[in-house]
């Protein structure tokens, strides 16, 4: 089965806003097996429009489209979608009293007559309650072939595709498709494809792809089946057996848990405090950490150590370490980390001590160049890193790898 | 002039990364007057990449292409594009040239094979340098009818794009296109629509148009003339009449100044230096001041306190003022931007203390509510806020607006 996107809006085209709901919806098309050969953004024209979801509708069997389903007379999409297949649209009396009750629970007193627009729908159309805003994501079907709208705004778009539209497409499609999500850090992307090479040629199903984000690599296993319980069968040994060949590397395979939310769980489990120590991430690692919800159990306090009096007073870093080696060096690392612990009382501190760029780099030490220390119970580990890329790259590889390292710190002595 | 994006990558179709390619075209090809109706993304593909090149033709003047240059076989774009237009592929001795020299530079030996593959250009190709990669841009010209091809990478297409394709865009639209942007904090986008409504409305030349960022609006004012001189004449005035009206709300004029750059200058001005004091955005203010280059000059060290003892050890909040009013009021944010500024020895300290959620809201203290406070020569200036939104936009919204607390805190002071 054949899909493809159709983002509708302006600001698209502007360059307003980035295109994330094709990411979204694209990742989640291949997660359940669907080809997409195309993906196109239109803006608010309803002939233009018209002609992109006949020509999309010419080519695949579905058209999933984002945006244009506002109250305002430039929003077309319901309306072209309508005049493509031929129906009416007609008000649907369960989506009029869903916009009321939207607006009795809002800021505003009086509902804006372009709202009602909103209850209008297809004529045979499957409606979708949308509990985030007053536009309905619908579903029109006509000779094999389908339209899916939802609206633009990721916040509703997202919740509305993943209750509502994943199981429909689900039902849609004979059998089982599962996918589970196996997260690394701590590898590139051509050292996990080469770990798994093997495999990564010979499996069909389940099928495995890697993707590089920033200092991580994900790598998805999609396993299709004629049920959950055939489809888990086969995914299992391959996850264990991708888990057995990079080790700790692995951090995660669960879908929405990311690093700092893996590390976080783990701090738990040991019933572990942590401590940061940022000299040139400048408050990103623990900016990190508390990202994650319930972050205070395991956190409690960070120091954003910028200059060498700052390194001194807070984290006893001792004058002759900073006069001997430099600030940005093994030893002022491992000081920064121990003094943070014992500043902190916590069991433990990891620091960072970096170049970041553009300015302050040497021959001897260039932009790039970054450690980084983790003291947990009197032991001290120290790692080098140089990072390529502009200041903020830098800084962000460096906020994930510090992450990492006290993950592995934690897995290497708390087993 | 009609201009349409053509994005070329089987990761696109996959969602693998996001589109970020078409919002920097789309912005830069409205700042210099084109239009745009169509974006599309196709994967490496010859036969799909050929018809959505010619489709792509038959509607618009020039298309912009990105990607599929790169050195193996599944890289198409230039076959592609040579095939539409009925060219051969030459090799280009000044592109293989700069391919040696660009191996010479690198970690690697001996030169891929593969990659000779990117000296090959259409015969008559305006052939652009790439100073970050081995594929250079192309510009391929036919019976009025423009195929510009840039690599996919961001880091080799945007210099790509601002140096050269720009430039050469500038050439072939008579008369000369200006756009200023005027950033403003502290106004949402209806307000500052509102308050240029007159403007937005009766203006055509210079045109206003406004973009909405997280905290932020950000409006482009584009006016087109004979010459660069005559159009900064049509623009000046207007800027200025947007300057008036909101007053200290707009933070920068400058193309290329963020928030925290503007607010390191001013600091920088009037010699001041800033620490900060974060409880709910744990380091995220601090790491967005450590994202400008240069920021060790205003900014030392900033605390994270996440805990109520670290708030008391470190910030000096007392113990019952966290019991009287809690940690998150308008007196411990007071406490801690004093405690802060007092620690620091810093001239300016600035605290966040709210709740970010999901969990922690109360009726009385709701999810979102952040109190923020900005300590500057003994004078404290408070402020309440309700942010809206999931945990990641409170602690955004609250950054941005603590940035801008501190701005406004030294115009009023300084001036």
């Amino acid at each position: 089965m054949v899909v493809e996107l159709l983002s509708v809006g302006t600001e698209l085209l502007l360059g307003s806003i980035v295109n994330t709901n094709a990411r979204f919806l694209a990742e989640k098309c291949a997660c359940l097996g669907l080809s997409m050969y195309s993906q196109t953004v239109v803006g608010d024209n309803g002939q233009r429009l018209k002609s992109a979801v006949e020509t999309a509708l010419s080519r695949s069997d579905m058209v999933i489209l984002t945006g244009g389903l506002g109250p305002t007379e430039d929003d077309l999409t319901k309306e072209t979608c309508a005049e493509v297949f031929g129906c009416a649209l007609v008000e649907d009396g369960h989506t009029r009293k869903r916009i009321e009750e939207f607006f009795r629970n809002s800021i505003y007193k009086d509902i804006p007559k372009n709202n009602w627009k909103q209850a209008m729908v297809p004529q045979g159309a499957l409606v979708l309650d949308n509990d985030n805003g007053t536009a309905p994501g619908l579903i029109m079907e006509k000779d094999e072939k389908r339209l899916i709208l939802l609206p633009g705004p990721p916040g509703e778009m997202i919740p509305l595709f993943n209750g509502q539209v994943e199981p429909y497409l689900r039902k849609l499609k004979p059998g089982f498709l599962l996918s589970r999500m196996v997260k690394i850090c701590g590898m590139g992307e051509s050292q996990v494809e080469d770990a798994l090479l093997d495999l990564i040629d010979s499996q069909t199903n389940p099928t495995i792809a890697t993707y590089a984000k920033t200092g991580e690599v994900h790598v998805r296993v999609t396993a299709s089946a004629l049920d959950e319980e055939a489809a888990e069968k086969l995914i299992k040994p391959v996850v264990k057996e991708i888990k057995k060949r990079l080790g700790r590397a692995v951090y995660s395979v669960r879908e929405e848990e990311d690093l700092e939310t893996a590390l976080v769980r783990l701090l738990k489990k040991h019933e572990l405090t942590v401590a940061t120590a940022e000299s040139c991430t400048g408050g990103l690692l623990a900016a990190r950490i508390v990202n994650v919800a319930g972050a205070s159990d395991v956190f409690k306090e960070g120091f954003v150590t910028y200059s060498n009096k700052a390194k001194r007073k807070h984290l006893d870093v001792s004058k002759s370490t900073l006069k001997k080696y430099g600030a940005v060096s093994r030893e002022t690392a491992r000081e920064m980390a121990i003094g943070g612990a014992f500043a902190t009382d916590s069991d433990i501190c990891v620091s960072i001590t970096g170049i970041a760029g553009p300015d302050g780099g040497t021959e001897e030490k260039p932009v790039g160049l970054v450690y980084m220390a983790c003291c947990f119970k009197d032991q001290v580990a120290v790692e080098k890193y140089q990072f390529k890329g502009n200041r903020h790259k830098v800084r962000e590889h460096a906020a994930v790898r510090a992450l990492d390292l006290v993950r592995r710190t934690i897995l290497e002595n708390c087993q």
